[in-house]
């Protein structure tokens, strides 16, 4: 507490890797010159001298990567244009192109002016961001052992708890490293605006969303776009646009969902790219059960619903009443929606439409990177039809045929996906699971109360009575699930750290050589020295600096 | 996973001690001779090699408290009866009471050879209890240093989580024997049985209330005992009758809350009488706030409040009609019931009453224990008073006097006590905090939400919109100060204990004494040898054994 700064710290062993994870602030702007590498090397020596080993303090480096960012378009534009210069040279010789072949040249040769300017400012600022004034209040701290790190990482390090606050460090490759720049007071407050905007978002969403599709009403368009009048005059055209339009808008409007969700966590302050889509997972599986299920179900505006949920007395008659009129609406929605989803995931079309446009504007040489999946999109959509299964297989069981053709169909290609197209970005190592169990009981739950409604409607009402000890059973078994599994997925046990600390010291050749490459994987890529003018082989001199 | 019996460790650091507890519980009844003590032993010694110290398994001694207790209850009685025989032999030689004296005798040996008996009993068992088959499944481990045993219970020890659960050790001092027995599944169901039974004590407790002060109508009382008829006619007595006996009742009923409270948090698996207390402590401050306070502001058994509170959507206005109706009501209360106890509590009226009826059949030179206070009985008090001030504050300002007399004398009269009266039967550290400030939180958010509702009421919506952003800061205010100081409050610091850790490594000499003592200090009372019998200086042979 009587530390001339507040500090806050961030640990973990990862699945191989022995290393910690330290972040802090500064709390008063009079000691932000104070030398942070050096007060984390001090604390956590003497805190743990025999299981320290060593430090990497992150600096900040938001307008490098900028810059980086910025030098590799213009890389890629001069490859574009040299290849294409040569190409033409080779199959036209002095061709109708080559008509523009000296411009190129010039062109190229500004470009790559700019890109050593660029280049020359990059290396200058990385000189930079090897100053004091440039480390971020935050460092990767590595421990000797994984139970050395664990121990540091599980007790809380200083007096003050906010001092030190201590997160696992997630995978080399999956840190998401933007995020260090900012303090730790920044994102306590980032934190709460995204929930903020995050509850915004998901209560006024349908409000754009209906006037959209107020719009694709026939009139409106006509008095929009007067030269659609001739075509909206056949009755085929129109009968599509009145009839198709509107779920195109929405279906639209809620593939914006998951890339939105994705950007609100990737500004809340985690580390890594794993926590990034899971924390964006949770906030879609949530949008989608309030914009479409209950949407749909008490039909109407989120502050209409919260209106009726929030009478809890009369929830389960309100629910009983409700869902299954709804019924008609869902089961063609899981053949129209789940079926097209899961068959536009195999042929890929959203990808395949947007090489289409590419393709003339790029080379086929241009190193063509895997994609990764994105959970945060196909996690909650699978979700959400659980959901449905779970709540309508009683009240319609109609749904059930359609819902296990979707299934099979999910699990064929998902499982080809895995396979043969996608790349993980980082090892999930299960932790998507707890959201999965978590989905579940909710549904499990919402249907018992749905139950407990329908008998009590039918004036049944001893079926009523003993259905209501159902959720309390399935919330016990939620609780039991928590205390047996939930620990595996959130921390090694100590059994597990030790066994595998002590086959490591079996090998000390081997964990000289992974303590020294920590070093080198946990660096901001930002300060790698960059490589492009020089390894263009380019044919231009002022390409080579 | 696979090994042979579940088990499940209790572990901590105290405050000045350096030690474990583990619980476990054999999970098929094929292994239940397994020796316990050597599993432990191996488990912690392959785990730990560098900190791990030594354990003592607890033993199953129910039976032997038990015994011991009688033993003891006799012993009381002997001494008495002797002593009594004695006095009256030098007061009165053979007076009138000399007539009883050889038939006194005659039961002093009757009750001399029972105890004989029975200790002989405790004996065996004690010889039997250090067998293997009598050994629970839990035990106290200890270790090297304060920070070896906090990395011990805060890392999940076995890859089941459930295997082998870590408790911090409470002080030796306030270990609660009883609960050691108890395997940890039974733990389990006691605990859940404990919080239906709460809720259904909580729930159903107004009705036999409601019921015997039906019974103060002075019909009932007439028809009840006709004896009374001639005193009920004087119209003093019916109007103390009628105006007073339905509170007394209450009253009198509300004060066996705390006991009942505390006895059921008892049997929840609490290893420690501070645990069970503060346990207790919130069971009592939401029965009292259900009971009292919003059972008197929608007047009405649990059922009608719990119908009228459910309705999230009115519950402002719901409260804000309400609860100002009832401060002509809850103004006499703090002046009656809240002086009321605070001065009784200086006075000690009850034990006062019961020492008078008891004095007659003890003798002075019986050992006098100086009481501890039952903070789950005062502390609910004191806060629900707080409670009612800050939601009345600004809709009946006349309360402010009147609780600023009652905290007041509370502040003399409670200081008093502590130094004067009171001797600590634990060190509570601080720990009964947390529930001060969630209390105080709920109080604010409550009348936060009172004064929304009032607002709205009075047509002045703009003061009621401006007022509900507060409730949202106020918990907000209360997760920051979760995240700022409740974690002092649950484990020591890293830092701290590696400060106490080294400062203890000084004294090699002082820290041998200490390890020595942990094996005796943490033996179950009930495995000591006993001395009533030998020690008595007792005249009458049978008692020397």
């Amino acid at each position: 507490m009587c530390l001339p700064y507040q500090m806050s710290t961030v640990a973990l062993t990862g699945c191989g890797s022995i290393f910690l994870l330290y972040i802090w602030y500064l709390d008063s702007l009079a000691f932000n010159f104070i030398i942070i590498s050096e007060s984390v090397d001090s604390f956590f020596r003497e805190l743990y001298p025999s299981t320290y080993l060593s430090h990497v303090v992150i600096r900040r480096t938001n307008k490098i990567q900028t810059l980086l960012s910025k030098s590799k378009n213009l890389y890629k534009r001069i490859r574009q244009l040299r290849s294409n210069s040569t190409q033409q040279n080779y199959n036209h010789g002095g061709g109708i192109l080559g008509l523009f072949g000296s411009k190129k040249d010039d062109l190229i040769d500004h470009y790559g002016k700019k890109l050593e300017d660029i280049e020359q400012n990059v290396r200058l600022r990385q000189a930079e961001a090897s100053l004091i004034a440039e480390e971020a209040r935050a460092a990767f701290v590595f421990f000797k052992s994984r139970y050395g790190a664990a121990s540091a990482f599980h007790l809380q390090p200083s007096i003050n708890p906010t001092q030190w606050i201590t997160e696992p460090a997630p995978a080399p490759k999956d840190v998401y490293w933007p995020f260090f720049s900012e303090s730790f007071m920044k994102q306590w407050v980032s934190k709460l605006v995204v929930i903020v905007v995050c509850i915004l978002f998901t209560i006024s969403f349908l409000i754009p969303v209906v006037l959209v599709q107020g719009l694709t009403n026939l009139k409106q368009l006509e008095i929009l776009f007067p030269f659609l009048a001739s075509i909206l005059s056949i009755k085929f055209v129109t009968q599509i646009i009145t009839g198709y339009l509107p779920s195109l808008i929405l279906q639209m409007s809620l593939k914006l969902v998951p890339p939105v969700m994705g950007f609100l966590s990737s500004i809340q302050g985690y580390i890594s790219h794993s926590d990034i889509e899971m924390s964006a997972s949770k906030k879609v599986i949530w949008f989608t059960v309030w914009n479409v299920f209950f949407a749909t179900v008490f039909s109407g505006s989120i502050l209409h619903q919260l209106y009726v949920i929030l009478d809890l007395r009369e929830i389960t008659s309100n629910l009983a009443v409700a869902v299954p009129a709804q019924a008609s609406f869902f089961i063609p929605y899981v053949a129209t929606t789940g079926w097209t989803n899961v068959l536009s995931e195999l042929f890929q079309i959203l990808p395949f439409i947007s090489s289409l446009i590419k393709r003339p504007f790029t080379k086929q040489e241009d190193e063509f990177e895997a994609p990764s999946l994105a959970y945060h999109r196909d996690v909650p959509r699978i979700l959400f039809f659980g959901l449905l299964g779970i709540t309508y297989f009683f009240l319609a069981p109609l749904i059930i045929p359609f819902l296990l053709v979707y299934l099979c169909l999910a699990y064929i290609i998902y499982r080809n996906q895995f396979i043969n197209v996608y790349t993980p970005k980082y090892e999930t190592a299960g932790r998507f699971w707890p959201i999965v169990h978590d989905s579940m009981i909710f549904s499990l739950v919402l249907m018992q109360l749905i139950a407990v409604g329908s008998f009590a409607l039918k004036k049944l009402s001893p079926a009523s009575t003993w259905t209501l000890p159902l959720p309390v059973f399935t919330l016990l078994f939620n609780y039991y699930c928590r205390r047996r599994f939930l620990p595996i997925f959130t921390a090694y046990s100590a059994e597990s750290l030790v066994k595998k600390d002590r086959e490591d010291e079996k090998d000390p050749a081997a964990m000289n050589e992974f303590y020294n490459q920590l070093l080198i994987v946990y660096k901001d890529p930002a300060l790698f020295p960059i490589h492009h003018s020089s390894s263009t082989d380019s044919l231009v001199s002022p390409l080579l600096s």
